[in-house]
């Protein structure tokens, strides 16, 4: 099937308002827990996602405009966002990615890309040869495997108090599939 | 940890804001989907939210308070919301859920649970003996477990078009967990 760049839009703009439809003012108990060593809490995604869009998306594909594969990406930092965040509140890291996101989906329109650009390859340091058009998608995609993040830590905060329905409830039985 | 009924009643007073600002107007080729034979769409899992919302977690709340476990759980139906859903379109459903949840959150408030009566057991027709503070935690987790869910069926609507990328996208490589 053919990448549909208005259907990307349309999904990245929508959650930063459905993270902070879900997230904000919301009990600690629910947003302060990670799932153990080297992993992230609530907050943790949210800066993430903050540090992808400034550093990840746009920059590759200015760099798979600009370069084609002749120049790699740049390596990208799943820790990155820890010092950019560093004393922020969720609701301040919520309010962020609302601007952030705001502004870089600003410029991906402006960039008005065509048919040909979209098909346009960059090069991933470790996957290799990679489209436009599927970076583009990525970017979407990654905003979905962080609700699916956020969903799994939070009803974690819950095994014990559900009891004996934890059974028929498939998120405590994610263990996030290494992603 | 002792269940917090003020957390649960945060969760679920958030959740239908936060799928309204994802889902309203998204394209319906990010949520006409399922996962194949016998799985939910999008629309379908909004449904079924409301349809439990209205026959599940109260109905069975007060039957522990009235009747403590000498009277059953009635049995829930999983396909229950498809009679009552035909016809309505995805917008539509999310304005039932947003009502129908203010509705049961009035009630569940207006009950002044006690934490003697959160200690109370009833009888679920599969899993025996459930307290009435495991099945009010199991209503907020169940709003969970089924954003992870529609972060998946959402997320697989990319399959193809995030080429390599899939790699690295947790979401993709969930199976729902038998959930």
């Amino acid at each position: 099937m053919a990448h549909n760049l208005s259907d990307t839009i349309a999904l990245l703009e929508r959650t930063p308002a459905a993270l902070n439809a879900l997230l904000r003012d919301l009990p600690d108990s629910w947003t302060k827990r990670n799932e153990g060593e080297g992993t992230f809490t609530v907050p943790d995604v949210v800066g993430h996602l903050i540090y992808a869009d400034k550093e990840d998306w746009l920059p590759r594909a200015r760099r798979i405009l600009e370069h084609g594969e002749s120049k790699p990406f740049d390596a990208f930092d799943r820790w990155g966002h820890v010092e950019a965040c560093r004393g922020k509140s969720l609701p301040q890291l919520l309010e962020e990615f609302t601007r952030i996101r705001a502004v870089c989906l600003q410029e991906l329109r402006s960039l008005k890309l065509q048919p040909d650009q979209l098909e346009q390859s960059g090069c991933h340091p470790s996957l290799g040869r990679v489209k436009l058009s599927e970076l583009l998608a990525t970017w979407a995609a990654h905003d979905l495997t962080h609700m699916h993040q956020i969903s799994r830590i939070m009803a974690a905060s819950y095994r014990d108090e559900v009891g004996p329905f934890a059974a028929f409830l498939g998120v405590l039985k994610c263990n996030g599939h290494g992603g």
